[in-house]
């Protein structure tokens, strides 16, 4: 609480009070010592009555020059002098008194309103404060705020060149498929020509006669052959023609990957554009709420 | 400017400024309207000295006692009160005027007093309601900076349904590749029964003499396709090799990217904690300034 009513700000009001009123005030804190004071002499001072009223011990300090007269007789240069003293009491707490010598009757109002404008002043003062430390806990959440953008934008950049690569390797492997493509066209062309040998070789058993009968064997046994090659070349071109479609799908999908992270980097930049502009004006309020 | 000195706080003072003082404040607007006064049955009257105070016509509105006694014989009830009407200056703009009645002398002090409360607590409220006007303002950025988060969160989950997909994809390939090395399998195989056939058909045509000279050439022929089908196969069976290495490699982006994926996705949601975070500290903050 002490440093919510500030020396700076208690000297000030010392300062204000002369001007429009004449009165020399003066600001005593718990240990009873002067902190603030029209004349800047006093400050450092102990002050009795000040400090039994801040204490409670008395409710205020109220010395007529009649009493102070009195006092002198028995006390000598001890007495206290004729003046007033008012706590100022903020949220149920003293946290300061205020003197002011000369006749209490006068300055009694002037005492008064000067206590309501320090509690009025502390009111805002503290709002102000607890505004100021606010907004600079949420700096500190701005800031993880910031890393975790720089963490996703990271992560969309590495998943972007990722998803590059994989582009290439798909674009290399449609080309693998097509190599494939022509050296089963070989293999099918074998098959088919094998068959045909196979139908020439029965031929040319036939026409051996006795001697071409192991051969007629042989040559059916070629046809059977190639044609189950050509078979299973079929097979494979089907397998392959599947294979090729997969090559597609992977390469639509990392299209659509492709064009989803690219949205998220763009957000990402708008976000860390926002967070800039928050920050800075997170800080330079900070920066006006400390000038006050 | 107007707004900031509010009726409200106009009437605290004239509150304040009784109980302390004893002295009947009133604040006169621009347009010499009574806008607050310890008498509230004052409010709305116009105040002639009190607008030629807020005008700059005169710099400030005394009348003692002995001038009104004055002014009363010549006006009669017309005549201006005894009394003291001080502007309160605030920025170089007349804001309003305060006054008083009864003796001039004994009132200027405490509404010096009175019109540099005012213009303290001015500077503060200010400050807050600036405060709360950025606050406000950084309010609607937090909005936007949630919808960019949901953007990417969307994004991110986008991406991981496809690359949850592409990884399917490629492991359903790895299985076609497989089908595929099978099928290519039965063509070496018949590769190697034709070649095994060519030669069992060459030593039948050497046994046949004159009359397996023609099928000698078929026998050759046999072997030299069943070769070069062997070769097409070893063709076929290496760039198979190749694309499995492909579907592996694009298994392995993928498992990257999802990696990857799931730590955006988590980042993500650390954000959207801490603009909750933020917003909430915000609106608690701006409902705690309104309430001054």
């Amino acid at each position: 609480m002490k440093s919510l009513l500030s020396d700076e700000f208690a000297q000030h009001i010392c300062q204000i009070v002369s001007e429009e009123t004449g009165y020399r005030l003066i600001f005593v804190n718990q240990e009873g010592t002067i902190f603030a004071a029209y004349d800047k002499e006093r400050i450092g001072d102990f002050h009795s009555v000040g400090k039994k009223v801040i204490d409670g011990i008395i409710e205020e300090g109220v010395v007529t020059q009649e009493e102070h007269e009195r006092l002198k007789e028995q006390m000598g240069d001890e007495a206290p002098r004729a003046g007033i003293n008012l706590p100022v009491i903020y949220k149920g707490q003293r946290l300061a008194n205020l003197g002011v010598g000369g006749d209490p009757e006068a300055i009694r109002p002037i005492l008064g309103l000067t206590r309501r404008t320090i509690t009025l002043y502390l009111e805002n003062k503290e709002m102000l404060d607890h505004l100021t430390n606010t907004i600079e806990s949420i700096n500190g959440h701005l800031q993880s705020m910031l890393e975790k953008t720089e963490e996703v934008t990271t992560g969309s950049k590495e998943v972007e060149r990722s998803t590059f690569k994989t582009q290439n390797t798909t674009e290399a492997s449609i080309e693998k498929v097509k190599k494939m493509e022509e050296v089963l066209k070989i293999i099918k062309q074998v098959s088919s020509q094998s068959k045909i040998l196979g139908l020439n070789a029965g031929i040319e058993a036939a026409r051996a006669g006795q001697a071409g009968l192991g051969f007629a064997v042989v040559a059916k046994e070629i046809r059977k052959l190639a044609s189950e090659s050509e078979d299973s070349v079929a097979g494979v071109s089907v397998i392959l023609e599947e294979i090729q479609e997969i090559f597609q799908t992977i390469q639509e999908q990392v299209e659509t990957n492709t064009a989803i992270i690219e949205e998220q980097t763009s957000s990402m930049v708008e976000m860390e554009h926002l967070i800039g502009v928050v920050e800075k004006a997170m800080t330079n309020l900070v920066a006006e709420t400390k000038k006050t």
